[in-house]
C-alpha cells in the first residue's frame, strides 16, 4: 500500500510519475502533481536532493492530490524528514546509502509512519563491491536489492517494493526476471535514462511491453526526457495495448495511404480533442476508407468510415449513418458522450471487471508456455 | 526476396513503411520514398486503388530508391499492371480478390516477373465466409492466409509472405503465433490502425515487440496516422531496443527530475540534430545529474553527465573532461565524429555482425521457455 493505492498481490498494474520542477519550489510541484493526476498518474515521486527539498515535502505531501514518494540518495536523514513530511513513500538506493545502520533506522521510522518502501536499484549507480563481484549485469542489480531488502526486512518491515531498471531494455527485463526468481517483493517496472518523448515511448514500451505480457509487474513508471504527462500518456497506452487496465477512449485509426479519401488527421484529432475529458473506456474508430474501415469501425464501439467527401457513422446497435465531412467529428462526439452516459448509468461494470486483478484479454495474449 | 531485399530466412528484420500521398502524383511519391529511404526505409509500399495509379508505377519503381510493393485490394488487374510495371513485390488481400482463378493469374505473372507477394490479412477486412465459419478471431485470419497461401504456391510459385494484422495487439499476436504452428512462409508484422504518432508508436512498439522479442516477424511495418518518417523511426527504435538491428547514435537520456542542473531537453535536442546524418550506430549518453550520470555516461560509448553549470564529457578509453554548459554539445558532437570515423576505418564490423541473423544480446533478451 503506498497511502490508499495498493500495489501488488493481484491489485491492477499503478501508474506513477515524477515531477520535475525543482521540488523546493511547492507552488510548480504541486501545479504539476495535478496534471498529472488529471492525465491519469495514481501515485507520484519527487526528487528529494537535499534538506530543503525535504522541508518542501511538509508542504507538498498534505496538498498533493496523490500519494507522494520521496526519491531519497546518499542521505538518510532526507528519508527521516520526508516519512516526517507525511510522504506516503520514499524510494532509496542501495548503491549509495550503504551503511546498514541507517538503513534500519528509515525501515523502522517508515513503518511507525506506515510509509511504503521502494528499494530502488539503477544499472547506472550500482555499489562499486556489487560490481566488482558480479559485473554489470542483472545478478548485480538482483544482489543489490536482495542484500537492502534482507536489511529492511530485518527490522519487521514487511511494506516494500523495488525496481531494477537500467537504460538497456534487455538487462532491465534479465533482471525484472531475475527477480522473480527469488522473491514474491512487487516489482515496480521501468526502463531509465529511455531518452526524448519519442525513442523513449517506444523503448519503454518494448520493454514493459514484453514483461507485463509475462505477469511481472505491479507499478510502472515510463521515464521521458519530456514533461511527465507524457510519461503518464505512454504508461496509460501501453496499459491499454495489454488490455490490463482501460481509460477514456481507445483510438483504432488508420495510416492514410493513398487510398484515404477525406483529411483523417485532421479528423482524428478534432475527435481526439472533444472527447478528452472522457474517462469512460470505448474504443473508437476513425477510418479513412473503404476497405478497412466498416470492418473496424463496425468491430469498435463506434466509428468512421471515410469514403468520398464524407463517411458513414457507425454506432454500436445501430445502421450506419452517411455524413458529410463536416459533421463527421460533431456526431462522433454525440454518440460517443450518449454511449458513455449509458454505460455510466448501467453501473461501474468495467470498473469493477477491472479492479479484480488482469482480465481475459491479458491471459490470451500471455506468451503461451514453452 | 523482395528486389534485392531479403526476408526471413535468417536475414535481418527489413523495415518498411508506405507511402501516403496519392499514388497518381508521381513526384510526389518519389520525393516520400526517397525521404523514407533516408531514414531507415528499405521497403515501400504504395497504394494502388485503380489503374491510374498503377499506371503511375509504371514512373514509380524505375525511379525509386527503394523496391517498390504495390498495395492492391479487389482488382486482380492492378495487381497485373504493378507487375509490368516494375513492382518489386504485390500486397494481396484474400478477402477481397476471392476468385481462385484470378488469384493464379497473378502468382503467375510475379513468378515470370521475379515480384514477390505478400497474402496480407486483416481482421477489418476479412472474407465473410471465413468469419461466418471461425468468428473474428485469430483463426480466421490464420485460415484465410493459409487458403491463399495455398492457393498461389499450387502454382509453383514459392516467394510469398504474410501478414495477419489487427488494430488489436492481442489479436495480432496471437495469430503471428498461431500462423508460425502452421507455416514457415516469413511474416510481415504490424499492428494495423494503430493510432496517431504518439499513442501508435506506444500501441505499436509492445505489440510487435513482444512478437519479435518471441523470435516472430522477418520485415516489421509500423502504421500511424501520420507521416511515414515517423514509422521508419519508430520501427528502427524498436529493432534497436530489442538489439537486433542497429543504426545511427542510440540516445539514453534522463528524464530530468527536481535533481537536474542544466538545461537536458535543449542539450538532447542539440545533440541529437548534431548527430541526425550519423549512421554508424554509437551508445549516447545524456545525462542531467551525478547520480546515474556518471554511470550511465562511463558505460555508453560517449556522454555527458551534467552538473552545476556544465558537466563531464565521457569518452570510451579516456579519463572524464569537465567543460561548461555552453561546450557540451559541440565537444560531444566531436567526440562521436572521431569515434564513428575511427569506427568505419576499422572496417564493417558492425554490419557483419548485424547481417548474420540475430546478435546475441536478442537470444538473452528472449523470453526463456516455461
Amino acid at each position: 500500500m503506498v497511502g490508499p493505492v495498493a500495489v501488488g498481490g493481484g491489485a491492477p498494474v499503478v501508474v506513477q510519475t515524477m515531477t520535475n520542477p525543482d521540488t523546493r519550489d511547492v507552488a510548480a510541484t504541486l501545479a504539476q502533481i495535478e496534471a498529472v493526476r488529471l492525465r491519469g498518474a495514481e501515485l507520484v515521486r519527487v526528487a528529494v536532493p537535499d534538506a530543503r527539498a525535504a522541508r518542501a515535502l511538509f508542504d507538498i505531501a498534505p496538498r498533493s492530490g496523490l500519494p507522494v514518494i520521496a526519491d531519497i540518495h546518499f542521505d538518510h536523514r532526507l528519508a527521516l524528514l520526508a516519512v516526517e513530511a507525511g510522504a506516503a513513500g520514499l524510494r532509496l538506493n542501495p548503491g549509495n546509502i550503504g551503511d546498514p545502520v541507517k538503513i534500519r533506522k528509515v525501515a523502522l521510522a517508515a513503518a511507525k509512519a506506515g510509509a511504503a518502501v521502494r528499494v530502488g536499484v539503477n544499472s547506472g549507480s550500482l555499489d562499486p563491491a556489487m560490481l566488482a563481484k558480479y559485473g554489470r549485469g542483472p545478478e548485480a542489480m538482483v544482489a543489490s536489492a536482495l542484500r537492502e531488502a534482507a536489511l529492511i526486512e530485518e527490522t519487521g518491515y514487511a511494506n516494500l517494493k523495488v525496481s531494477l531498471k537500467a537504460s538497456d531494455v534487455g538487462l532491465t527485463a534479465a533482471a525484472a526476471r531475475l527477480w522473480s526468481q527469488y522473491s514474491d517483493i512487487p516489482q515496480h517496472l521501468g526502463i531509465t535514462e529511455s531518452g526524448d518523448s519519442r525513442s523513449g515511448s517506444v523503448r519503454s514500451a518494448v520493454g514493459l511491453g514484453i514483461l507485463l505480457n509475462e505477469g511481472l509487474g505491479d507499478t510502472v513508471r515510463v521515464s521521458l526526457t519530456g514533461p511527465p504527462e507524457d510519461e503518464v500518456d505512454c504508461a496509460w497506452e501501453i496499459l491499454r495495448s495489454l488490455e490490463l487496465r482501460s481509460r477514456g477512449p481507445n483510438f483504432i485509426s488508420c495510416p492514410t495511404c493513398g487510398r484515404c479519401e477525406i483529411d483523417l488527421p485532421s479528423l482524428l484529432a478534432d475527435v481526439k480533442s472533444r472527447l478528452a475529458d472522457l474517462a469512460v473506456p470505448l474504443t473508437v474508430a476513425v477510418m479513412g476508407c473503404v476497405v478497412n474501415g466498416p470492418g473496424e469501425a463496425g468491430a469498435a464501439d463506434l466509428g468512421v468510415a471515410g469514403g468520398r467527401g464524407g463517411g458513414r457513422l457507425f454506432v454500436r446497435g445501430s445502421r450506419p449513418r452517411a455524413l458529410p465531412y463536416g459533421e463527421l467529428a460533431a456526431a462522433l462526439e454525440s454518440a460517443a458522450r450518449k454511449m458513455a452516459g449509458e454505460r455510466e448509468a448501467a453501473g461501474a461494470a468495467a470498473k469493477g471487471r477491472e479492479g479484480r486483478g488482469r482480465p481475459e484479454g491479458a491471459a490470451r495474449l500471455k506468451t503461451p508456455p514453452g
